[in-house]
């Protein structure tokens, strides 16, 4: 049904194109819109992209960044990448202090025994080999932790339960991610001996979310992981009866200046080969799941839209850069690659990661300044159809990877994918193949095929756009 | 909304009732029938039901029979039915050979490294210290396994992936567990070294499902365990692609004379004392969640049923029983009850027990016979407004523990709750507090305290009603 309504709103969409070529022959946005509309449409029936993402989670399964997992995923992109008709197939080399998950246990020992379902948080230091022991000092939100005096959690394990809250943009979890980002040394700064935090997630499984933590230089580091959210519930219920006395083991080890690539295709512009249009996705992932949707579909998603673009008879103006990021779960990748190309910022049109899952793109946001151009008019016209609006306010941020190269001034475009349900698996052991609806993927790439191939094709100027409407 | 709709409906109920008592005064039935609407119109707002399965899985938690677990699970069940105002309170010993879950991991081994979330069955044995790895032979489906030639096994590791159907009645459960039971025996009897199903749920969780399984004799025993269901899909898919090779580890032990219970107390009838309305649920869980639904649910809904009749003013004719069976997981309580009580079989009026979870009950069924007559018309009329039928096929069976007293000639009353999601969850670590709906839970509650009170407070005689209806 979704797919009719589609069809007969894009038939109508073309025809309008149509009407406004004839009306204005000499504007050559009007036949480039022809050509992204039917990019989109060929998008929604290309079984590609999801048979890429399933070959990926099948045959490579998790792909921890610094891993041999990981560089099994490096050869196997470059292989694809080179059947996918892509040029200038390479990998760029970093490296980073890998984090490799250990054992990890935890129990309450007191009132009574209880397993605990619980995943170290990237980045973790280990507990002794015979783990630590300790009562829990529970917090019901971080700010009462934050507001502990220091001294305060003296050898105690120190246990935050604050819920994140669902929302479809993903802003629960920005709005969360202090919890787990900082407060470990927060806690450690008022004496605790190790911190819990229920699960950045909003699923109600026995799978607790891991993710990466930052410790704050002139703390003490002390273990850290992640409860299961029913876990995190009953801690709540058993702390309101009295005292918790909990165990909890962790033997995580760092492996110094471990390997990582930034895997790189390129689509070669036909004009304007050294203007680059940068989108991507990363190839790394956690290690409980196989990294379906975190970021298996950011990858099916870039690479789906590039290689389509590749397909054309004609190809755009400008070259398509096609970035599979190395260690964006560690927040290496992004900073490597800025470091490398620094010399390239000011030839880069735009940039933009899919890293949000695989449902439906509802929403794009361009550089301030570009939605009310002929650019943004346009884009918003043909991706109407495919159930996506163009946002009218700018685009504040695009994935992890994009963040360096936007500091330093290039322009990014946000695209916002249905989040509803995306951290109920998010970083857990259930983010694997079976979450990913084959459609809805499709209509992503759709719609970021039609967005690359504009930017590509067009000579839009996002940095003069935004410069004029400052 | 739905409150206010059993409300207004009730009334009508009520006033029709009245109307009936009129017209007939001397019928005895009616005036029950008046109690009876009253008692399940106070189920809906009893909040004890729900507490005291928030007690049990919060204080107490999982309680594996055998276990130093359910020994405080039953001295947990002792307090709270005395509390609960039950008279003749005592545990009933039996022993069993307690099954203790060890360590458990499995991994692919080839073509790349991959791990699998999976669960020992209850009663396999163990693999060696360092686990069986083997090439695996997978079957989509367990007639393909039953129909590989004798030795056709040998050295592998047999895979049945067939899914289990989601059912409201749960006969999908029924339908696929011959997988579980007797697919460790089949997969022997063909030479396979090590059996793996996928699990009996109908979730898309890495949360496997446990439950028992029947070596068969003269078989030799080979260790079994069920893949949660994203691993069972990435074997097929692997499977598809070439050979791979699993390496499996279980650690499992058995105790043998491990002491268990069935905890019991009573409602003693006002003019029959010696004739008993049995109701129960079993107290032992699995190991993996806090046993939640299976079945603190069932513990609740029949406590509570029996502990609000308890607490009418007039106690009714009969005696209420209540049994906290023991050893339901592996099949063992049920046999206990039944044989520590031969002689008393002819006294017992009907048996039944709630092991269905805690959704709503949607239907009701009487021994052979009892549909029609005025108890069967009397019931339905009263649960109709609570929004469940009386449904005019035979009960067929009641739970597990029941079975025996049941081939004893003891009627039977199944009540069906709402199982579409039931098996979800089920066996698994996800079977936890959070999942319970306390007003689906009440409504329970409210049609079987209408069932026992008019089986009790009546002298319906379901051997006659099935003698009359052969």
């Amino acid at each position: 049904m979704a797919r009719m309504f589609w069809i007969a709103t894009l038939l109508v969409g073309l025809a309008s194109t149509a009407d406004a070529v004839k009306a204005s022959a000499a504007h050559p946005l009007e036949s480039l819109a022809v050509t992204a509309s039917s990019l989109g449409q060929k998008a929604l029936d290309d079984p590609a992209c999801f048979a890429l993402l399933e070959s990926l989670t099948t045959e490579i399964g998790q792909r921890l960044a610094g891993t041999e997992a990981h560089k099994r995923a490096v050869a196997w992109a470059e292989a694809k990448l080179k059947a996918g008709g892509f040029e200038n197939v390479h990998s760029e080399p970093f490296t980073l202090p890998a984090w490799i998950r250990g054992a990890e246990s935890a129990e309450i020992v007191g009132p009574v025994p209880q397993h605990l379902a619980i995943t170290a948080l990237g980045g973790s230091v280990a507990t002794d080999a015979s783990g630590i022991e300790a009562e829990i000092a529970l917090f019901r939100t971080y700010a009462e932790l934050l507001a502990a005096p220091p001294g305060s959690l003296a050898g105690k394990i120190a246990v935050v339960t604050q819920r994140m809250v669902r929302t479809q943009d993903g802003s629960g979890y920005g709005a969360a991610n202090p919890i787990r980002r900082s407060g470990p040394s927060e806690a450690a700064r008022r004496g605790a001996v190790a911190y819990l935090l229920r699960s950045l997630g909003t699923d109600s499984h026995r799978l607790p979310h891991t993710g990466a933590l930052n410790y704050n230089d002139g703390t003490s580091r002390i273990p850290a992981a992640a409860l299961a959210n029913p876990d995190a519930d009953q801690l709540e219920r058993l702390a309101a009866l009295g005292s918790v006395r909990v165990r909890l083991l962790l033997t995580p080890t760092v492996h110094e200046n471990a390997p990582s690539w930034n895997v790189v295709g390129e689509v070669k512009g036909a004009e304007r080969p050294d203007e680059i249009v940068l989108i991507g996705g990363h190839l790394d992932s956690w290690d409980l799941g196989t990294g379906a949707t975190d970021d298996g579909a950011g990858i099916a998603i870039a690479f789906g839209a590039a290689r389509l673009i590749a397909g054309l008879p004609k190809r755009p103006s400008r070259t398509i850069r096609l970035v599979l990021f190395g260690a964006e779960e560690m927040d290496f990748s992004g900073a490597a690659y800025a470091k490398a190309h620094e010399g390239e910022f000011g030839k880069i049109v735009v940039a933009g990661e899919a890293d949000f899952g695989a449902r439906t793109v509802y929403s794009v946001q361009l550089p301030l300044g570009a939605a009310d151009s002929d650019f943004g008019l346009t884009l918003g016209r043909i991706i109407a159809p495919l159930g996506a609006n163009l946002d009218r306010r700018p685009a504040l941020s695009s994935g992890e990877d994009i963040r360096e190269l936007q500091k330093a001034g290039v322009p990014v475009v946000s695209v916002h994918q249905d989040g509803l349900d995306y951290f109920d698996a998010h970083h857990t052991a259930d983010d694997t193949l079976d979450k990913i609806d084959p459609k809805q993927l499709d209509q992503a790439v759709a719609v970021w095929s039609v967005f690359t191939y504009l930017a590509a094709a067009t000579d839009v100027d996002f940095r003069s756009l935004t410069a004029n409407a400052k």
